[in-house]
């Protein structure tokens, strides 16, 4: 596979570049039966679209969803599902310099040297308005795995540059623009951020994304663990440098006794696996964090060089996002959702028989 | 697929349990002509057998590969190369609490629920022994990966528990138990695994894995990016919890100005990107980190269940690494290796005519 | 995968139902570079567009293609090329007594079973009409074996019912509505057809597809084989029952004497083979029969039952073709050209050292 | 995937030459508890093995099977099944011209070309001798669909060269050495057999292949239906030249109301579509014919060339079959086992939930 395509059995291919007609994608393998309309999934579109405060890119899209087969009668029919993006806000602008020119920390130059050629317009094919396409196709992984095992999946801005956000609820995650779990340090985030965008710089950012509910005995060793194939997801986002699962990077300083969580006949006694041991699920809530690179498009000149290898300077003006990473949060929830339905249909068609023989996936 | 093949074009399909007759792999896309024989990958299978010092599981195993096929007059031909380990220490002992319980921190809990059953000799297919047949395919990748670009994978431990572990030279790594890039520091290290030993108690380690000479151009977006399949990758190794490409985690607090690495006319300026932009390579040395976890089984008594539910205490004699992140490097080179391989086959087939075209990958 | 997804380096994934909003598919892996724009696909969709002449159904539909992605200024980039079908003529009718019977040789009943529920409006995504997504795809791949090999592919019917169809020569082909490579018969055939229609009727169809400059090397034996991969993309086209390679199955009544092509300084003495020996091209032109069987759509009333079991009788009124298998010579014509440049593409990964050093091969 | 993988969630990956140490295969994906031992499948490899009548080639393989992993206390733990049979009667013998020319009919040209290598013992890879990984594989998928659905596959050979075998009872077929489901024709067939020999010559063979109690629902459209897996399967058997299912090719000359086959309370009223529509299984048996073509290995001179394109004339001695097609019936049953047992687990996958509530499934 040309690498566009997204799991082994609910797969979905994405397609769609910035400033194309369109973006979207194919979903094959969805259950049939699943109530589907729209609006199921222009919620988290809307939750992920860009404009929506000062802190984010400016550039203004509708992101109106439009599904052009696999529906019938508002359930799903077990056929593919494409859905249909179109781009609106393609504003027509000079090119000029940016098709000869790689800007420091993006895809240009590696785009350019692999294919031989690049769409420059946006960014083409390596902005994160693909991401479009995901949060739309996890939507429905999603409606699929909460109908079915109770699964409710939720990100989190844990980390903005220097500034820690102290998990305070929950329900706070949607009422600010930074997907904080926190309702104290909004003032101070926002004038961290304007300090930010006012320096012509950007920041990187550490979300958490988990999964309550899961059923035990998702994953498929070797290769295909859960956590491998979580990694493999989360790393696929634009800008994200690092994953860690369970206690991550402090498991080095851990001892087996720390770490290694007990049984007691109620349950696990603790969490450092972050819901996984062996590549399976435990059960228990899967917990990752990942950290995203500041964003790379800076009104700061920077060096670079253009495509006949001479100096140049680069300043990026115009819509950006300061920090990418506060839009991070329904593409994780996505990414890990798509992980998810995947390998529960995975499960479900070498284990059918053992499912139904094992308490904790009958408890679903 | 059910989790057991690794790779796209260059497929690895592994087999084994830790105490059946025998484990393996078959290799399915390695091109034709490659000079290969068994020393080739014996070479490697020796620098992760156990028993090689004492601060790794004492179990005697030879690890002697047969290359079963796909090898004519000393040379790949095309076709599946089949690889043989015959398992030779599998003591024979009473399992019997073993067979009804729940380790702490392993996969027996999981394996038990998502199968109904599970070969419960040594960790069956759960025990890190698996790992000898991902060298195995992985060092017929490195040689070919050496012979076709000159690339060079070298992985090292950075970290055991609290320990930093300076790099001081790449020579260092094996020439030490503990495959240190370093010299200064190799006897408080086996001062610090003593102790920890003698605790009855184990500790986790942190890693680097590096690779030099490798062509622009690898990887395959929106998914398949090579940063994406590198933490698969390394993720699918046995305790593995976090993975970082580049800066990794240290990207939430850097600025965008600080970052992105700037180009000259004579190369980037620096790597944090740890050699790959929006999800293809640079042409700059790969690098990432990872975490392991401490070894799960310990002497020190846990808390645990049986399969009724029934509270248990459980404490793990016997033969066992008390940091498995001392055995960890070949492997993570062979995931690399596989990774880069598969990526460098899938560039060939669509991007055959660009690379000849491209001055980095006519480099090789 | 769900199954909708075709070839493994050159994969196309379909949707679209035959009375929902439109179809169409993503190309994902096409080689960036390669010149096109709508007009290369509209050519081979008019080829199989419905009511161009008498003999095959009514329904009038533009199938105008939308190229959404993947193409900037005028050339392939090598990420994911989607193309949108519009449906323009799906007539509202009152579709009550279909949507609770099932059509004698229809996927009615069969879709119903595996899915608990279908979109009977038209077939749904088991009309033939999804056949133009293929068509699609096909024209892109057909342009690039072109320009890459001179690959030529051609499909016509050899046989229509009991009317055998002489060859005479390519040319004719387009000029007439039987995709035959004969003149003198046609007006023998528009009266079979006319006699056909009026028995209120239907009719199979024997046809040939061929590839001419193929190089040889193509194939992954032992199960990819280029003949099982033909088999398989052929076999997948609505309605086709058999298919055969070279002399197929006039190969049980030869002898090996004859079968067996000989060799030539100059060349293969023969091609019983139909250009595939071992599941390799040999470079001859290869060629493959397939039979499809008479639309299930007739208006002769037939027995059946409804949803609940109980007896009806079914007579299909409207517009359906009388014999589907005018219809699938661009078709066959596009799923060869799917199965040739993914085995191009694959030989291209593994063997790129090999195949410019292979005369035949370099002779491209 | 270089193509020795067959399947997709129930995979088989088959390795080894003719005459080089072993064969074998590793199966991913056998839902676990299913009890199996070596006794299982050595039952399938000696009615495929050779030697067994003076009808086949004379070389003596015990085919001895041994289990290397996935097996635990006598049932499939859900793990991979590696499989290995040792090749014992590679005679040692001067191969000198062998190995520099080309023999008619068979693989040695395309390989070599493929390659650029070939492993000419006994044709290496492209021997029949690789079939006997693929009937031990089967072996499994049968045991695991008879056990689940109470599927029964059998195949049998209709014709051999101009001797068409009338079908009289399934209970012949075990009885004779042509796998025929006919008694009084045997002698006749012998004979026939007999005189081929003698002439130095070889000839073709048509069989059937038949699976019954299949459940309904089995097929992926658009492509991976149920019809286009099993034409590619036995397509990928070595001299397969056509494939029919139903009705096949006798399609063409029919009418849509004698096609069709009508439905009625108590089933369907015939089954032209072998058991398959819309891609899809009905319920009914499955019904498939294939074509082999006459052995290519014969005593008669024949022309060729060599490696450098100079004329050779080739004869070929030795322990040949004088009709391949005598030993496929074990062969064709493995394969479509295969297909089926993979197309239930995507089944299961994707419609669990439809599956429980469709009478035709839970018929089972």
């Amino acid at each position: 596979m040309a690498g566009n395509t997204f799991g082994q059995l609910f797969t979905v291919t994405t397609f769609g570049e910035s400033h194309g007609p369109a973006l979207g994608c194919i979903i094959d393998g969805c259950p049939p039966g699943l109530a589907l309309d729209e609006a199921d999934i222009q919620t988290d579109l809307d939750r992920r679209r860009p404009g929506t405060s000062r802190h984010v890119t400016q550039r203004r899209e509708a992101d109106e969803v439009e599904i052009l087969s696999g529906v019938f009668e508002g359930k799903t029919t077990g056929t593919p599902i494409a859905l249909l993006i179109r781009n609106t806000d393609q504003r027509s602008k000079d090119y000029g310099n940016i098709a000869r020119q790689f800007r420091p920390g993006h895809a240009d130059y590696t785009y350019w040297h692999k294919y031989g050629t690049r769409d420059y317009r946006g960014g083409g094919r390596s902005s994160a308005r693909e991401t479009a396409a995901r949060v739309a196709a996890g939507a429905i992984a999603k409606k699929w795995l909460q109908q079915t095992f109770g699964t409710e999946i939720v990100a989190y801005v844990t980390q903005v540059g220097e500034q820690e956000i102290a998990f305070e609820s929950y329900e706070h995650i949607g009422r600010n623009p930074f997907f904080a779990a926190n309702e104290s340090q909004i003032a101070e985030l926002e004038n961290y951020m304007d300090s930010i965008r006012k320096s012509l710089d950007s920041v990187g950012a550490k979300l958490r994304v988990e999964a309550r509910n899961v059923p035990v005995g998702l994953g498929e060793p070797v290769f295909d663990r859960l956590d491998a194939d979580i990694a493999y997801a989360l790393m696929s986002i634009n800008a994200v440098k690092g994953v860690e699962i369970g206690a991550g990077f402090n498991s080095v300083t851990q001892r087996g006794s720390e770490h290694g969580d007990e049984l007691t006949p109620t349950g696990f006694a603790g969490n450092h696996a972050g819901g996984i041991l062996g590549g399976i699920s435990t059960g228990q809530t899967i917990t990752a964090n990942f950290a995203i690179k500041p964003t790379s498009s800076i009104a700061t000149p920077r060096r670079s060089i253009d495509i006949d290898g001479k100096p140049v300077e680069i300043a990026t003006h115009g819509r950006h996002d300061p920090c990418v990473g506060l839009r991070a949060a329904p593409i994780a929830e996505a990414m890990l959702a798509l992980v998810l339905i995947d390998h529960a249909l995975r499960q479900r068609a070498q284990n059918a028989d053992v499912a139904v023989n094992t308490p904790d996936i009958a408890r679903r």
